[in-house]
């Protein structure tokens, strides 16, 4: 159990009420959650902690220590420990890119009339399409295609043939600073066969090169499997608009049939949206006993739902939870179906749906679970009908739901539908009242907090913690990933939370009528950040580096978050990543990650376990770029 | 230090004399080389060795004991080690497929003119075209751009698009019984991609499925990256035909300037031998005070020159060894150079070389080690110079040659260049006579004896004593990849071993002239071995898993061997494989390799550590098989 100063709960392990009492409640039920299974684990393998084991081949598992300073093979600490990371990093990657490619196909089907979608930003079609040379005077539907097409073959090119989509996308004085380095990225799956092969036993094994190896995964995942995510993404399904929405458990509706939509894709999740609102299936729920259909988001396809809840999504009935939670929202007992999309559903759901009558079913052709029967893989073709099926399979779970029913009374408004175009919009259509704030300290910095949420010092208690020192400080938050649905839950995105701001930053939040945590969305929006950074960087005419903007993933869990770790870094910024990765057995790997970096590319890694120290350290770096832009 | 019961050297690490000898000279010299680092990393990690360790996010390392049977996640030690098997092949399917897509642009780039290569097998060009649909009435060049242009795009097409090669390739009752467990692969960077999404943290999280997967990418392996290789290989650079060779550490001419070919694509190094005739080099050699320039084999790109030293690797010296003693070719101070291709150049290689002259040169883009500056990276259109530009390097240092040389005096005679052509070729154009002896019972029956060498057992020695037994036991033994180096050394692959042989294979061999152990080759020709057997099956009428063959790759030690061995089980074969793959702390994994599988696929995996019931076991496979078909 983690110390914890921010709730008031008899059980501490989360900053959440409602976690905290869902964990009381699977406890009292006999049911093992993730908390048990946490402790169960300590201690756990500190070879593996600092990254110096290595399983590759059958002559290991080698492992660096005092009495055998080399594997087997003469690999040191410093390559396995790298060779790791690429391992981690490529996984990210390849996740990215499926996310991609599902949508790219989408967005083709769509054109031809084969999905239920409408293509949801027309404008960005024609931009876009003209910023990568295609003619855009074609009409609509073969613009869309043929962008489809473009995207299909900028993943499958040759890894020697550079990325159009990061050439487009970002400044000259970033792709000066990668092309020196030799890591501007080609086509995404050759460079992931790539990055595979360099990281098999004995093919590439120095340590630079296989960093360097990452910064290029890295990059292809930044310019694709976010920027790329997230414009086809706003192109099909609309580009997000402010709305208000709310989170936490306490949003469920115990007299409703409860559909969650748990993972990263929202493409399976908008059609059963717009599919609940069907009167047939509306009577179909009805004559089971429900008052309706409510279809929540959990993890990031909620945060994709919720930013898109006044268009494409509209009827979205809120956020759940983020990542850590999710068996806690079945033990509710008030969810009937579970639609689990890549990524991130544990297998630990389906302990818990097994004491209750939890539908799970994976919609998307790589999500597998063991014991789960029920798989309705997302085809771009058929998803009316899927979505159909889906909302009929969740009435019949209905019917079996018990009066075993527990929803914490916790809920928080949430605004969010941030981005550029959000913001630009709330501005009256220029980032300038944005820049003077900047200029004039009124917002001291901007903090990127977003990424995963982690156990390792208590769920979410770190990230939240980082948020409001960084508010205290005067510098705006910008939230993505799990750390942002955190940030909804404990009303961080909710206007009143600007009490928790230095007095500048009040002044400002309350001026323009926003909260000081902006929700940006899902992790994929980390993309949208970078978007944002770039719009600030050439407004001003200077380099991401230079900017008053620092990144922190407080909480990072899974390999998505390690591609985006170093994409942010390799984007120039300062980037705060805790717990602390798996690279302390190198110290050669850690000074580069940490030290020399910063002279190449001007981000590094900040590794600092005491989040206030944290703020600290980066509210410091925020005051070293202020003054050297003369501020 | 292993018992062994073939070898009379005072230290006995491995099967061979040459090997011995020069562990202890480089223990004399006070060197570390494997077998010191192989004794400092004992005892090794029981959790990694039984696959039940899982480092995929922060919250791990978890490890599934007694106390948890359950990962941090929720994760079992089912998908834990299904998940790690996984990660283990998508290495090898992408280390394959990277040495396929060089092939097919040095093939490209061939037929435009732009290489100093020929066309090497025409006819073979033509019937592969010709099979896959291609216009063969074209003229050659511009067939065999189409040619390379079609196996790029099936490198990189959709996973959802099946494989063009495996439907050409494979038997039609293969193909149903592939159809129905629904893994026939698509294109490879979408397969490989797919694998790894899949096996990231909470994505497909059951078993089954994830063994299916570890299946589609075998296929996909086999297909391409061994049968699309070995065609395009035998296309570009001739298809092997019967020579002699030789082969041991003694083969080392310490008067010449020596060049070692290391790793497993031949392309540069067919290049470099190809050079070496240039009498403007040879002066230059002269100069520096050597009598010529030699170019030896190491591992599987010596093997590739083997079986086309008659052709367009004419001059090669001939084959140093496997895998396990690369640091000892360096220790004998009689090399000059190492080319390091993909895959196997161990980190230790570095460390003997700083102790004597011997340069090592990265020639791959994706071959890096840690202090080594030099790199020479393959460009098809640049590789003639490319070429001159290592001899020379190795003249130079040649130069800097110290006194202090020591070349083991032991070397055998080869016969190498064996394959479906040759084979025909032998028996005067048909198989029937081949057929005949293994219907009459001379040939009991066939053992595929492939794949890398290991420690574990100690080098050579399980690999060695089972080959031998086969041959008492009247069974065919075909060999590729390290074990192919290890019959080599041992003379296996010379006729004069039919001596080992039981009465009738003894018969057969003397009577078609050949040895008992066949030499097919690299480890990529494992595709070939598959092709002997198509043919064999196919003449036969039945499927392979009908056949009276088995394989065994009894000292697996890389990530290609765990696609390879996996895909050998998919082909039918009772695939027997050593050391113990890390999947015991599964029970449902180990159920399914070995046992349930069989029913799903014909073949399965055996694992017996002892070698000669291996072969009991083996040959009592093949009995039954021979049963089955009325034999």
């Amino acid at each position: 159990m983690s110390a914890c100063h921010t709730c008031t709960s008899s059980i501490c392990y989360s900053a959440h009420k409602s976690t905290n009492e869902m964990y009381e409640r699977t406890k009292k039920m006999g049911i093992t959650t993730i908390f048990d299974r946490w402790e169960a684990q300590q201690p756990q393998c500190g070879f593996g902690m600092q990254g110096v084991c290595c399983q590759l081949c059958s002559h290991g598992p080698c492992r660096i220590t005092a009495r055998a300073e080399r594997a087997i093979c003469g690999a040191t600490a410093d390559t396995i420990v790298a060779r790791n990371l690429v391992r981690l990093a490529v996984h990210g990657a390849a996740a990215y890119s499926h996310h991609l490619e599902e949508l790219a196909k989408t967005l083709k089907a769509t054109a031809q009339g084969k999905t239920p979608f409408q293509i949801g930003d027309e404008q960005k079609l024609k931009e876009i399409a003209s910023v990568l040379g295609l003619d855009t005077k074609r009409p609509t539907k073969e613009l869309t295609i043929a962008l489809a097409d473009y995207v299909l073959a900028e993943l499958r090119k040759d890894s020697q043939d550079p990325l159009a989509l990061l050439e487009v996308f970002a400044l000259t004085s970033r792709k000066e600073v990668w092309k020196k380095l030799g890591v501007i990225p080609g086509g995404v799956l050759s460079e992931i066969r790539d990055a595979l092969t360099k990281s098999m036993t004995s093919i590439d094994t120095d340590p630079v090169d296989l960093l360097l190896t990452v910064v290029r995964l890295a990059l292809a995942t930044g310019y694709m499997g976010l920027v790329g995510t997230i414009t086809v993404q706003d192109i099909l399904l609309g580009t997000p608009s402010l709305v208000e929405s709310q989170a936490d458990l306490g949003i469920i509706d115990p007299e409703t049939v409860n559909i969650v939509a748990h993972g990263h894709v929202p493409l399976m999740a908008t059609a059963v949206i717009q599919a609940a609102e069907d009167p047939k299936l509306k009577e179909l729920a009805c004559q089971a006993g429900a008052k309706g259909i409510k279809v929540y988001g959990s993890m990031c396809t909620g945060q994709e739902l919720m930013q898109r809840s006044a268009t494409s999504a509209k009827g979205f009935a809120g956020q759940l939870s983020n990542w850590l939670p999710q068996e806690y929202y079945v033990a509710t007992g008030a969810v009937d179906l579970v639609m689990m999309d890549m990524n991130c559903s544990i297998p630990g759901l389906k302990t818990v749906a097994d004491h209750f009558h939890t539908k799970l079913v994976c919609v998307d052709r790589i999500v597998r679970m063991a014991g789960v029967e029920d798989h309705v893989d997302y085809v771009p073709e058929k998803v009316a009908e899927q979505a159909r099926q889906l909302i009929k399979m969740a009435i019949e779970a209905y019917k079996e739901r018990s009066h075993n029913v527990y929803i914490p009374p916790y809920k928080s408004k949430v605004v969010a539908g941030f981005g550029v175009e959000t913001i630009l919009k709330a501005l009256g259509g220029s980032l300038d009242p944005l820049l003077d704030a900047i200029k004039k300290g009124a917002i001291r910095g901007i903090a990127a907090v977003v990424g995963c949420t982690n156990n390792r010092n208590g769920h979410d208690i770190k990230g939240l913690t980082i948020m409001r020192e960084f508010l205290k400080n005067n510098v705006l938050v910008i939230s993505a990933g799990c750390m942002s649905s955190a940030a909804e839950i404990e009303g961080l995105m909710d206007p009143t939370a600007i009490e928790l701001c230095g007095d500048h930053l009040k002044t400002v939040c309350r001026m323009v009528g926003i909260p000081p945590v902006l929700n940006f969305g899902s992790c994929v929006d980390i993309g949208r950040i970078g978007v944002a950074v770039t719009a600030i960087a050439s407004a001003l005419g200077v380099d991401p580096s230079q900017l008053p903007v620092v990144a922190s993933a407080p909480e990072y869990l899974e390999q998505k978050a390690v591609a985006d770790g170093i994409f942010a870094v390799s984007f120039g910024l300062l980037t705060h990543i805790g717990p602390i990765p798996p690279v302390t057995g190198s110290e050669l790997v850690t000074k580069i990650l940490t030290q020399d970096i910063e002279q190449l590319q001007g981000g590094k890694v900040l590794v600092e376990e005491d989040p206030v120290k944290a703020v600290e350290a980066m509210v410091a770096h925020i005051d070293a770029k202020r003054k050297a832009l003369g501020l």
